[in-house]
């Protein structure tokens, strides 16, 4: 087995090439992916089989296994979502500022690939080819690192992408797939400074925090989605509950769902028993405050501190009922995972201040926190949502796999 | 002595009220400040001198005395340069994006503090005083851990920033300093996750792996040049001699001066005996290849390996011939640290190459890399020069020190 760091010189390698590559290259290259992918869905489907066996010989849940099954539809959506990837406007070589200097010196900055990029992720293979496609569109290298139970599955997908990559005239390293799925090689990858120009773990909260704890290579955090949607006294309650309704239940396990309901109390007496009864169409657990449970009885669990600060990814909803925006804006401050916030009102001056004082990546007025996403913002596919403010915050498209550098032509220019 | 969380917490408080701040309450924020450390320039000096006392009694060098010691013009420097950062426009507010999505979304992404930014740094006071003011400006709660060297200089100039800023209307709490020195403190705030936005290390190489390796907070590398300036065969040589001759000896101790030449074959035998004859006069010393030091003589030192990897910043100059453009990009590939890169050259393609194939924060055609560096690029004042590709790549003035929210303004909108 290859070293790390070995890994690491190829992808440097193959990265410098790839930062001088036209767009019309990188297109060919993930055209020729997307057709490599169709082409191989016998030996994918070959190397999930042997995955689905091997993981359920090792009694991994249902929830797990489904995860990790591919077919041959599964496949066509990687395939069409490479092609969707080629069809993005390239962000490498945009100029985005420019200035003449009073000294003549002429100074832009342009986009430039960030150079080689690690991901780190669990149980889907479709990750391989997503992540991957995202990457070399915007230039870089990538070293991926999935989990040991998609291993065989991975390596058939890592490998029919290397060769297409190759046979459209770039370097087989701009794809490398960890082999080695053990413990010690995710902890090299974390530390492989000087190869690894930013290391991005998609997948649990746990995953998520050992990266950031044991990375010395920078880490962008993803997807930790802890959201709240407050309804104020001047809400348009059917158009609240209609927000709430789709935030909690259109798909409760992914990171833009609803977590915490906050209503003022003014409205809570009107409003909470509107949406009780909507959500217990989807059998939605509530979790409330002393005032919730007073409105809608002792059938609601108390909330507890924990189920405020819970990313539940379930039909499991907090509910607090508190006194006014201040109260909201605080609770939110305290407890937000910085992901995706919503008041729902029909105040103008409170409108302006929830958007202005809520500190996070996607700040809402009357609509569901649910449109966080690349797709829905307009960016295309995403390697994941942002929720630290360095770098990239909210959906990371290619745009946000590039760095830049500035350019400074003279003519003989030198300092005083 | 209180804890670092305990200051985190405060910050994180104090952090959301400058973050709804308006400019102009920055601004006058950042005026008093400065009236305040001319007001109080006597108290100033009596803590600096108590500081230079204790480490002359310490042996310290007299390079680290220098850099210690303060005077009424420095004091006023520090007043004048926060004077110059409370004139810079205010990033915080921006809009730089935003559409109208088909389902009638209103989508805008908007500049916003970073929140709460940690500045370590060595012997140097004035960083007090720099670096408050631009996180001030930004809209950002600092908090300062300084050398212990410098502890009651630091205290003097916190204390008199923070009465300032509270009296100007904001929370004192802006600007912290940790009043404990201890390795322990350094170690707490590279770990003080949950509270600390970015860390920026500002000093020496040590200090910088140390923090690289130790944080699990977001960190921002700044300030290692290892910078080269090539000398292509088309180059006029007289231009080339004075780029070098500025690069290497206006200022040395600095991370934008060379430390490498590289000299196409052809262009050394005339140019290597002209520009060494100028740095004879700086008594710059010369390590090079053994092509060098056939033009040179044996009086010039062989480069080692080490050489090549080194920042001397002192008047030392590796210098190696090549045998054309790969090769120098090549050898910049390889040892350089990212920060500014220089080509001397006539052709029109070996510059377009040049400026495209170099990866590093700024490229240059025909000018001194001594000009990176905020002033000289119109940004005003630098909290450092970042030479890692995420977040900030180059100068980093009051814009690098935000980041941006995404406002999505609705009727009502749910996904389907």
């Amino acid at each position: 087995m290859e070293s790390l760091q070995r890994m690491g010189e190829k992808a440097k390698a193959a990265a410098r090439i790839l930062a001088a590559a036209q767009s019309a290259a990188k297109d060919r290259a993930l055209t020729a992916v997307a057709a490599a992918l169709r082409a191989s869905v016998p030996a994918i489907l070959a190397a999930n089989a042997e995955d689905l066996a091997a993981g359920r010989a090792a009694g991994l849940t249902e929830g797990l296994l489904d995860r990790l099954a591919l077919s041959q539809s599964r496949i066509e959506g990687m395939a069409r979502g490479v092609e969707e990837v080629s069809l993005l406007a390239d962000p490498v070589g945009r100029i985005d500022q420019g200035s003449t200097r009073p000294n003549g010196l002429q100074i832009y900055r342009v986009r430039v690939p960030l150079g080689v990029i690690g991901i780190i992720y669990e149980a889907r293979p479709n990750v391989t080819a997503d992540a991957a496609a995202l990457c070399l569109k915007a230039g870089n290298a990538v070293i991926l690192r999935g989990g040991k139970e998609a291993i065989r599955s991975n390596q058939a997908i890592a490998g029919c992408m290397r060769a297409a990559v190759e046979e459209a005239g770039l370097p087989a390293d701009c794809i490398q797939l960890v082999e080695d799925t053990s413990r010690e090689s995710a902890n090299a990858l974390m530390r492989l400074n000087g190869y690894l120009d930013v290391l991005i773990p998609r997948g649990g909260a746990g995953l998520i925090k050992a990266v950031v704890e044991q990375a010395t290579v920078p880490v962008i955090e993803t997807g930790t989605g802890n959201c709240h949607v407050y309804v104020d006294e001047t809400a348009d309650l059917d158009m609240a509950a209609d927000i709430v309704y789709n935030a909690k239940t259109s798909r409760p396990s992914v990171c833009n769902a609803m977590e915490t309901l906050l209503v003022h109390k003014d409205a809570a007496a009107a409003f909470l028993p509107a949406v009780g009864a909507r959500l217990a169409e989807k059998q939605v657990e509530l979790r409330g405050c002393p005032r919730t449970k007073e409105i809608l009885g002792e059938s609601v669990k108390p909330a507890s501190e924990a189920d405020y600060a819970a990313e539940f990814l379930d039909y499991i909803l907090a509910v607090r009922v508190v006194d006014g925006l201040d109260q909201a804006l605080e609770h939110i401050a305290r407890y937000s995972s910085g992901h995706s916030e919503c008041i729902v009102t029909g105040s103008y001056p409170n409108a302006r201040r929830f958007e202005r004082e809520v500190d996070a990546a996607a700040v809402y007025v009357n609509a569901s926190t649910r449109f966080t996403d690349g797709g829905m913002f307009g960016y295309g596919a995403e390697i994941g949502i942002s929720t630290q403010k360095l770098h990239a915050r909210g959906p990371m498209g290619v745009e946000q796999l590039t760095s830049m550098k500035y350019v400074v032509r003279g003519d003989g220019q030198i300092r005083e």
